[in-house]
C-alpha cells in the first residue's frame, strides 16, 4: 500500500488551498528580543518578530534565565521520570504552590503544556463525572475541544460569549446533570475578551461548574497578573482556572487550579498527567521566578499597554482597519490565504517585519489575518515602521482600506 | 451541586484499593546522581534512586548541561510560540535532522512529549486514512491507546509479542483498507522486547504500515543508540519510528521519524502538534547534544549493562525472585498494591533507598511490582546495599521467595 501517495495526496490539496503552513526558522537572540535572527533564504539576516506569544519579554528577563541555569547547575537538565516515578522535584511543587497563590485557590496541578492540561483536565472531567454535559464557547481552543471530544460526554455549543444562549441551553438539561461551562477569557484569534460575570451567574443559576482558560491573560491582566478573572474580582467564582507557562511566563507548561480535591482528583485518574515525563525542574523554577515576578512588577504590563494602544493610534492615522478589541492582540483581516502569506512574505522580506500569516485551522477559512502583538520590548521606531510597511503595501497590493 | 463530594468519593474508592499515590518530593542533585535529596518528612535526606528514567544518567552530564545553559543565554527560556507562529528555532530544526539521522530516515518531528508524539501521530493516522484499522499490541502504552481512541478508527487489539495472531487478525481485513500495526520494542514494566522482525514480516505480507514506539530503547540500544530497530537492522523497515528525549537522553520531548510525505502530513493536519507552544530552544538544544553523544559514546551503555547484570546476578544469590527479560528492566513482583507501598516505604524510609511502587493503572491490578532500573552511575556498593535491604525484607514480610 503506498501510504506516502495517500499522504501526498492530503498535502497536495492544502497547498492548492492556500493552507500549506511553512515555518520561518528564527533564532531568537537574548538582548534583542523582539528581533531575531532569521535562516531562511531571501529574508534579511534580522528581522523583528511581531507575532509573538512572549507577550512581555519574559523570555529573555536576566533574573529568569539565571534561575533557569542555576537549576540546569544543581539539578540536571530532566525530571528523569514522570511525577509518579521519580519525576517530582522540588521546583514542580513550589510551581504548583506558587499557581494556587497566584489564582487564590486551594491547589495546582502542573502539566506539560496548557494544550494538555486542557485536554487531560476537561478529558477526565467529562469522562468520570457520570453524566457530565459539557457547555463549550463556539470559539473555543483546539486544546479544548479535543478534551471534550475525548472524554465522549455530552457537548453543547453555545454562542460565542453570549450568556442568554448559554443560560437557555443549561436549562433545558436534567437538574442533577454535573454540568461543566467552558470558556476562555481572552480569546487568541480575536481578541476578545468574554462577559465574565454574566457567565459566572448563569453558571452559578443552574449549579454548574465554570471552567476558564486564562491563557492569553495570565501574567498580562488582574494586579497580580492572575488574568482576567483577578482583574474583575471573579477568581473566587471560577471552579478551574486554567493557563499556560509558554507565554506571558516565557518558559513551558501548562496547569489547572481549583479546590484541592479536584487537583487531587485529576492528578490521580489523567492520563495525561499521569503517563509522561515531568517538565525538566529548570523549566518549573523559572517559570515559578517568572510567576512570582510578575506578581510584583507592573512595568511590563504598563509598556505592554502602551505599545499597544501607540500602535493601534498609528493604525487608525493611516487607515489600516484593525479588529476592535480591549486586549493586547491586533488582528488585522486579509481574508484569504493567499494573500495573506503573500503580504508577510513581502512583510518578511522586504522591511523586515516577522508575522505569521495564520490561516486555516488556526481561524476559519475566510477569516486569515496578519496578527500583531506589540510588547514593552517593540520601541516608537518598531511601531512607526511596521505602520510605514502596511502603509505602502495596502496602496500596492489594492486591498482595499474598506475591508474590514 | 457538590463537585467536590463526588471528586472526594472517588479519590475515597481509589485509597481504600490501595491504589491512591503519593508523589515522592525529590531534588535532584548534580554530580551526585543517583543520589538524591528527599524532601519528605520520614525519609533519610539523601536517598538513592532506582526507578530513574534517565537510564543513563545524561540528565546531569556535563556537556549537555553547559548547551542547554549556552542556549538560554543565546536564545532565553521558551520558544515564544507554537512552531507556525514564531516558536520555530534553528534548534528544534537541527534536531529534526539527527533524529531523522539516528534512525536513517528522510524526517523527523518534535512533539512536546512522547506523549504527545504516540497521541497526535496515530490520533491523525487513524483519523485521517479513510477506512483506516489500527492493530494495537495489546500491552501497548497508554499515549498509543489514546491516540487510536481519539482517531475514531477501528481498532484491533493483538495478543502481546505475537506475531501469529497479528497475521490472523491482518488476514480478516480488506485488502484495500490502510493498516497500522502499532506496537512498542521495550515493553517499560515487563522489560521484555517484541519479537520485531517477525511483526515486520508479517506487517509487510499484508501491506500494513508499522508504527514502533522506542520510548525505552533510543539511547540505550543499537550501535548509535537508535533503539532495537537499529540493532536488529530493521530501522529501514519501520514506516515510523516515535521515541522520547526525556529517558535515556535526560531532556524532555517527543517525536516521529519516516518519510518526509509522513512527517509532513503529521505536521499539517496534527491538532497536537500545531496547537501547542514549542519546546524552549534550550531543551532541543540540549537533547540534540544528547543524542549526537550516544551516537558517538558507548561507555554509558556498556556500563549500564555491566551494573544490570550484576544486580540480576546479586537478587540471584540471595533468591529474590525477578522477572527475566533480555532488557534494562528489573522488575520483582509483588502482585499487591499496599504490600507493594509497605516495601517500597520502608525501603525509603529505613534503607533510604528511593522505588516508586506501581500500581494500577500503570500496571494491571493484580501485578504491582517494584521497578528496578540500575545505570551506569550505579555503584556496586549501591547495589549490594540495595540487595542486602531486599534479603532482610524478604525474609521478615514473610513474603514467600515462591512468589515469582
Ligand atoms: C486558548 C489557548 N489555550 C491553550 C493553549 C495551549 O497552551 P500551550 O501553548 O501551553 O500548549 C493555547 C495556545 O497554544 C491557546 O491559545
Ligand atoms: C512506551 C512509552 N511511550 C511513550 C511514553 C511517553 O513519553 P514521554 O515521557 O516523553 O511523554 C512513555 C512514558 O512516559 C512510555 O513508557
Amino acid at each position: 500500500m503506498d501510504f506516502d501517495a495517500m499522504f501526498n495526496a492530503q498535502l497536495g490539496a492544502l497547498k492548492e488551498e492556500g493552507n500549506y503552513r511553512i515555518f520561518a526558522e528564527l533564532e531568537r537572540r537574548c538582548g534583542a528580543f523582539p528581533k531575531a535572527r532569521s535562516h531562511d533564504a531571501d529574508t534579511p539576516d534580522e528581522v523583528t518578530v511581531w507575532c509573538s506569544n512572549d507577550y512581555l519579554g519574559m523570555g529573555q528577563n536576566d533574573h529568569i534565565r539565571q534561575v533557569m541555569k542555576d537549576t540546569v547547575d544543581q539539578c540536571g537538565t530532566g525530571a528523569g521520570g514522570t511525577r509518579n516515578i521519580s519525576g517530582t522535584n522540588k521546583y514542580h511543587v513550589a510551581l504548583e504552590r506558587e499557581l494556587a497563590d497566584l489564582h487564590g485557590k486551594d491547589s495546582a496541578l502542573l502539566f506539560t503544556s496548557g494544550y494538555v492540561s486542557n485536554w487531560a483536565a476537561l478529558g477526565t472531567l467529562g469522562a468520570r463525572l457520570p453524566d457530565a454535559v459539557i457547555l463549550s464557547d463556539e470559539l473555543n481552543h483546539a486544546s479544548m475541544i479535543e478534551g471534550i471530544r475525548h472524554s465522549r460526554a455530552q457537548k453543547r455549543i453555545w454562542k460565542h460569549n453570549d450568556p442568554e444562549d448559554l443560560d437557555r441551553q443549561l436549562a433545558t438539561l436534567p437538574a442533577n446533570a454535573p454540568k461543566i461551562v467552558a470558556f476562555e477569557s481572552v480569546y487568541s484569534m480575536d481578541g476578545d475578551i468574554c462577559p465574565m460575570k454574566e457567565i459566572v451567574e448563569v453558571a452559578e443559576k443552574h449549579g454548574a461548574m465554570t471552567y476558564l482558560d486564562e491563557v492569553h491573560a495570565v501574567g498580562l491582566y488582574g494586579p497580580r497578573g492572575g488574568g482576567v478573572s483577578e482583574r474583575e474580582g471573579l477568581a473566587d467564582r471560577i471552579t478551574l482556572i486554567e493557563g499556560t507557562l509558554g507565554k506571558a511566563y516565557g518558559c513551558m507548561g501548562g496547569y489547572i487550579t481549583g479546590s484541592a480535591a479536584m487537583c487531587d482528583f485529576v492528578r490521580s485518574f489523567s492520563s495525561g498527567f499521569i503517563f509522561t515525563t515531568a517538565l525538566p525542574p529548570a523549566v518549573a523554577a523559572a517559570a515559578q521566578a517568572s510567576v512570582a515576578y510578575l506578581k510584583d512588577s507592573r512595568a511590563e504590563r504598563d509598556a505592554q499597554r502602551d505599545r499597544v494602544a501607540y500602535l493601534r493610534a498609528q493604525l487608525d492615522r493611516r487607515g489600516i482597519p484593525h479588529m476592535d478589541n480591549p486586549s493586547h492582540i491586533i488582528p488585522v483581516m486579509i481574508k484569504d490565504p493567499v494573500k495573506c502569506r503573500m503580504l508577510a512574505d513581502i512583510l518578511m522580506q522586504d522591511w523586515g517585519i516577522y508575522v505569521q500569516p495564520i490561516n486555516y485551522p488556526t481561524v476559519p477559512k475566510g477569516t486569515e489575518r496578519l496578527r500583531f502583538t506589540p510588547g514593552p520590548l517593540h520601541s516608537y521606531d518598531d511601531i512607526d515602521h511596521l505602520v510605514e510597511a502596511l502603509g505602502v503595501l495596502w496602496k500596492q497590493c489594492a486591498i482595499a482600506h474598506a475591508v474590514a
